[in-house]
């Protein structure tokens, strides 16, 4: 696949994801496509919010079961995005075997010895939530704290 | 001005309007370009966030003074985010003679006879808010009470 073709792609299961989004009652925004012009602010992938709750994401989706490589200014960047909205940061995981969206917490990524992230199939199928799970955080019958232990 | 030079500097005021919140300690993301596909899912211009406070934002400039009109349905589909979202609807508005960004809650726009609602220049100087004074909203040491009273 060319890399045009590709980042369309990619662009195409956002908005899907989106639309998820807001069938499950969220208000549910997506940045702007990178260019230079908006790269100078640092954007998300995708921002969900229900009854005053924030999930701030970047949205990875793989062909087949691997290991997800994040580059560290990335993850940095959505933390401090999260940090300013007072939200929470997620991973939106898919493979595209026929499994859902998977929600992971940042603070679930493993450091690689080079200081960038890592993220195992392993780690989204035992940490992974789903879309009901963050509803049920947004409508405060689950606490987040129930699915993050560290 | 043509249509799509009128579009690109629309684009560019929401930028700079980015950049200002974000200067401010908020988080702030501007929805994609209003496409055919984008469409399908309501995008307000821009959402700043911060401290868990949730800003949902329609941008209008003008070169003067003047009454803005605004469609019925754009003010719903801002509403109806705002709802979802759990925050707060406003209108920035910036004249551009000089004068700062003015946001002004939705509460206060006026209902013309055919349904669809303005917003005077009279309002915008009474009922504006200024972004010092959605910081402290944010910050939960001024209630946006104090500013909304119907």
């Amino acid at each position: 696949m060319t890399s045009i073709s590709k980042r369309k792609l990619g662009f195409a299961r956002e908005r899907d994801l989106a639309r998820l989004f807001w069938r499950k009652g969220f208000a549910c925004i997506r940045g702007p496509a990178s260019g230079a012009k908006a790269k100078r602010i640092i954007y998300p992938d995708l921002v969900a919010m229900k009854n005053g709750k924030i999930f701030v994401i970047e949205v990875k989706t793989r062909e087949k079961r691997e290991t997800i490589y994040i580059e560290r200014l990335k993850i940095e960047r959505l933390i401090e995005f999260s940090k300013r909205a007072g939200g929470q940061a997620f991973l939106a995981v898919k493979y595209m075997d026929g499994s859902g969206w998977r929600f992971i917490p940042i603070e679930k990524l493993e450091t690689t010895p080079a200081g960038n992230y890592r993220l195992t199939p392993e780690t989204v199928a035992r940490e992974g939530l789903t879309l009901n799970d963050l509803a049920s955080i947004a409508s405060n019958t689950v606490s987040l704290d129930k699915f993050i232990r560290i």
